[in-house]
C-alpha cells in the first residue's frame, strides 16, 4: 500500500528519460554525495548504478536489508551502499543510514533534471504586473498573471498558468499545462505535474427552490513546501478561508480534494483518491489508491485507508490504525469478514443439516 | 451526500481569493439585494459576513434554522438573515426564504468574481472565422477555431480551446485550460473549470478479428444552460446524435461522463463519479463521490447513488430512492447488510454451538 | 463490461459533429470500402446510413446478427450490411465477415475527421532543435520541444505539448492540450486525446527518517502503434526503464497507469480504471470502468476486471477469467456470494429459531 515501500525497480547505467550517460565517477564522490563512509579503497572508478542481479565489476549496487545477503554474496558489482559494513563481506562499499535513501540520492546527484534557461520565453504571456523572482524560466505558451509572484529558480512549464495574485515559493517546478489559480499560494520546491489543477471552485450549492444556486468559492488553496501534486489532480480553493496541503505531502495522478480540506505534512494521497469538502486528514496519513474520504471525515495521523477503502461522511479513522472496505473497518476486521463471506455457502449448508435433523428428531 | 446540503464554512469579511476588502453596507441594502425584509434600522451600517459564532456588532451573520436559536441568542452578530422575525429575538435582521440561500446571493453581490477586459488579449488565436458576441473576452493562449460562436458577455480563459463550429452561450466561462471540442454546444451561463473537457470521442470499438477497430464517434455534447463542470472533468461526444447535460446540472471534478449519456436537469455528479455509455441520469439525481454507473443503465428523478456505489449495466434506480453498494441495493437494506456481515464471526460461533449440542444429543 | 460489445447507437445521415451532409453513394462503392460482396444491384444509389427501425428507402443499414431477422424484414433500409446473404431475405445486400465491423469502416470512410492543414501555425512554439516529417500540422498554442521528433502526418493540437527528445511515429493525433513529455515514445496511428498525459513522474518516495524522499524517475513510456489514450488519462514514466502500452490498447477517459507497468496488445482500460506501480496486464485484458489494480499484481491474458473490482496488491488474476469485488473472485462467486449476504437476515431468523428450539428440548 505505501508508495514508499515500493521496490526499487531495475535501474539503468543510462537515463532513458533523456538519453545522457552517466559519467564515471569514484568511491569517495559518491560517499561524498550520500553523506556516507567509503569502506575500501576511495579512488575506486566506477560508471553506472544497478541492482544486485544486473550490476557488473564496473556498477554500484546496494543491500537494502539482511534479507538480501545471499543475493549481494552472489552479485558481481563492484561495490555497495550497505546500512553495516560486514553486509558487503569485505567488498568495497560505502556505508550509510539506509541504502535506499542513498540510492535516491545519488540518483538525483547523477541525473539532475533538464533544466530549462532562466528567463521568459518569446511566446510566455507575463502580465507587466506580476514579479518574477531570479533565474525564473517561463516557457512558451504559459500565462502569468497580474499581481502574482513567483519565487527565484521556480520553472514554469509550457501552457502552464499562474492566475491573479497567486503566488509561488522558490525552485518550485510546474510541469507543462499545470494551473495555479487565483490567489493560491505553493510554497517552495513544491513539484506541479502537468494538467494539476490548484484552485478550481469548491463544489457548493445551496438549493434555493428551483435551481442548485452557487456558494461563491472565496477562499484560496495554500500548499506548503516540498509538495508534490500529481498529473490531472485537482485541489479545490476553500469557501471561505483555505484548503491547505502539509509541508512534504505526496499527491499522485488524477487525486481530488475538496474545499476546506486539511491535509497534514508528509500525507501520501496515492492515486485516484478522492477528499470530499472539510475532511481532515492526519499527518503521515496514506490514502492509497481510488480511497474515498467522505465529507466532514477525519483520517487521523499516520492512519492508512487501503486501496477502494471509503470512509463515510463525518466518519474518524483512528490514528494509526489501517482500515479497509466501504464502510471502512479495522483491516484486520475487513479480511476477516471477507473470509466468513466466502464461507456463507458452508454455513448456510450446515444450517441446512440441521434444520433437518431437528425435523427428523421432533418427528422421533 | 448532498453537496446541497453540506454546511457552509466560516465566511471572513475579505475574500482570501482576491484579498479585496468588503466595502461597507446598511441592512436595507442587503435587504434589496436578497430580496428581503428589513426588520430593525434599515440605516444599520455593517461590514461583513460571519458565522454566528465569529460575528461582531459589525457583521451580518445568519440563523440557518430553529435549531440555531442558542447560538443566535449568543452571537455579537449585528443582524441576521433570518426565515421568521421572531429568531432574532428583537434584534435587527432580515426576513427571508431561506437564510442560506440569501447567504449565497448576498456573497456574491460582495465579492463579484474578477472579470477580465472585453476584448482579444495579444498571443490568443481566434480564427477569423469565428464569431464572437458582444463583450466577450478571449485570453492569451486560448485557441478558438473556425466556424465556432461564442455569445456576449463570455469569458474565455489562458489556453482554454474552443472547436470548430462549437457554440458557447452568453456569459459563460471557461477557466484556463478547459476545452470543448469540436461541434459541441455550451448552454448560457454555464462554467467549466480548468481542465474540463467537453466532447472527447467516446469509447467505442469492435473487434474485428484483429484489432479493436474504432467506431467513429460522429455526435456531440449539449450541454444546457447554468451548467457546471469541474476541474479536469471529461464529457464523450456521442457516436451519433447527442451526450447531453441538463439544465442547472452541476458536475464535480474527475467526473466521467460517456457516449450518449442523458443527464436530466438540476443533477448533482460529484467527484470522481462516473457514467458509462449510454446511462440516463433523472432530473436531480445525485451521484456523490466515486459513484461508478455502467453502461446502458438508469438512475431515476431525484434518486442518489451514495459514495463508491456501483449501479450494474443495464440495473436502474428507481425514482426517489437512495441505493449504497456495488451492486447497489436500498441504502438502509445496504446498512442492514453490513451490520450482518459484522456479525458473521458470531452467527458461526453459535452454529458451532448448536451443531455441538446436537452431536452430543445424538451421542445420548 | 466489454467496450466492444456496446451497442452501437442509431446513426444519422449527417455527421453531428461537423454539420457535414453524406454525399451519396452507390452499392458497389459501399461494398468496395469494406471489401464485401455485393448481392444486388451494384449502381443502387443510397444517401445514408441507418440503424434497421429508422432506415428509410435510400439508407444503408445492417443485421448484426441472426437475431434481427425480425427487424431486418420489417425494416425500409433500402440495403444491408449481412453476414449471410439469405439474411436480407432477397434484398439488396452487402455480404461481409461482420456486419457491425462494415459499419465502423463505412462510417470512417464517410465521416473522415477534420484533419487541419499541414504546416507550423503562427503562435505555435516549434524548437529549431525539432525534427517534423512530411506533413505535420501544429496548430497555435502547441510546443515542440528540442531534440522532438514527430513523424509524418501527424497533428498535434492547440496547446498540446511534445517534451524534449520525445519520439511521435507517423499518422498520429495529439488533441488539444494533450502532453507527451521528454523522452516518451509513441507509435504510428496513436490517438492522444484532450488532457491525456503521458510521462508525468512515477510516485517512488522514500522516507528517510524526516521526510518522504523523491526517488528519480528515469524511464519513460513507451507506447506501441494504434494506441488510443482518453481525456484526462495519466500514463507515468518509469523509475527506470519503460512503461509499455501495448499495440492496440484502448485507454478510456481518466485512467491512471502507474509507473513501470506493462499493459499488453488490444487490452481494453475502460473509464477511470487505475493500475498501480509494477503491475502487468495481459494481452486483451479489460479492466473495467474503475477497476483497480494494486501495485505489482498481474492480470493475465483476455481476464476481466469488472467495473470497480479491486485487485490487491501482488494478486493475481488468471488468464481468460472473469473477477470482481474488492478483493476480487470469481465474477460467479462474487454474485453468489453477494447474494447469500442478502439472505444473512434470513439466515441469522433460521439460527434464532434453532436455538430457540434446542433451548425448549433441552428444558423438556
Amino acid at each position: 500500500v505505501k508508495a514508499s515501500k515500493r521496490k526499487t525497480p531495475v535501474p539503468r547505467s543510462r537515463s532513458a528519460r533523456d538519453g545522457s550517460p552517466v559519467r564515471s565517477f569514484t568511491l569517495a564522490e559518491a560517499a561524498r554525495a550520500v553523506s556516507g563512509r567509503v569502506a575500501g579503497p576511495a579512488g575506486l572508478r566506477l560508471t553506472g548504478l544497478e541492482s544486485l542481479e544486473r550490476a557488473g565489476p564496473k556498477d554500484l549496487s546496494w543491500i537494502a536489508d539482511s534479507g538480501r545477503a545471499e543475493q549481494a554474496a552472489a552479485s558481481r558489482a563492484g561495490a555497495f551502499f550497505v546500512s553495516d559494513a560486514s553486509a558487503a563481506g569485505g567488498r568495497p562499499s560505502i556505508v550509510v543510514a539506509n541504502p535506499t535513501v542513498a540510492v535516491a540520492i545519488w540518483l538525483a546527484h547523477l541525473h539532475p533534471p533538464h533544466r530549462p534557461a532562466p528567463g521568459i520565453s518569446r511566446g510566455a504571456h507575463v502580465d507587466p504586473g506580476a514579479r518574477l523572482g531570479t533565474g525564473v524560466s517561463v516557457a512558451a505558451g504559459a500565462t502569468i498573471e497580474s499581481g502574482a509572484r513567483v519565487g527565484a529558480g521556480t520553472v514554469v512549464g509550457a501552457g502552464a498558468y499562474v492566475g491573479r495574485n497567486a503566488e509561488i515559493g522558490e525552485n518550485c517546478r510546474l510541469f507543462p499545462l499545470a494551473a495555479v489559480l487565483e490567489g493560491c499560494r505553493i510554497g517552495a520546491r513544491c513539484v506541479l505535474h502537468s494538467g494539476a489543477i490548484v484552485g478550481s471552485d469548491g463544489f457548493g450549492y445551496v438549493w434555493d427552490g428551483t435551481a442548485h444556486r452557487k456558494i461563491p468559492q472565496l477562499g484560496i488553496v495554500r500548499v506548503e513546501e516540498d509538495v508534490e501534486i500529481g498529473a490531472n489532480a485537482a485541489i479545490d480553493r476553500a469557501t471561505f478561508g483555505e484548503t491547505v496541503i502539509g509541508r512534504g505531502t505526496k499527491i499522485d495522478n488524477l487525486v481530488q480534494v475538496g474545499h476546506n480540506v486539511v491535509v497534514g505534512e508528509h500525507a501520501l494521497l496515492c492515486g485516484q483518491a478522492g477528499i470530499g469538502g472539510s475532511s481532515r486528514i492526519g499527518r503521515g496519513a496514506v490514502l492509497a489508491g481510488q480511497a474515498g474520504i467522505s465529507d466532514h471525515a477525519e483520517v487521523g495521523d499516520r492512519a492508512t485507508v487501503t486501496g477502494q477503502g471509503g470512509v463515510v461522511r463525518g466518519g474518524i479513522v483512528p490514528p494509526g490504525t489501517v482500515v479497509s472496505g466501504m464502510p471502512t473497518a479495522p483491516h484486520r476486521e475487513f479480511l476477516r469478514r471477507a473470509a466468513w463471506v466466502a464461507r456463507l455457502p458452508e454455513l448456510a449448508r450446515r444450517l441446512d443439516a440441521l434444520e433437518k435433523n431437528a425435523r427428523s428428531s421432533e418427528e422421533r
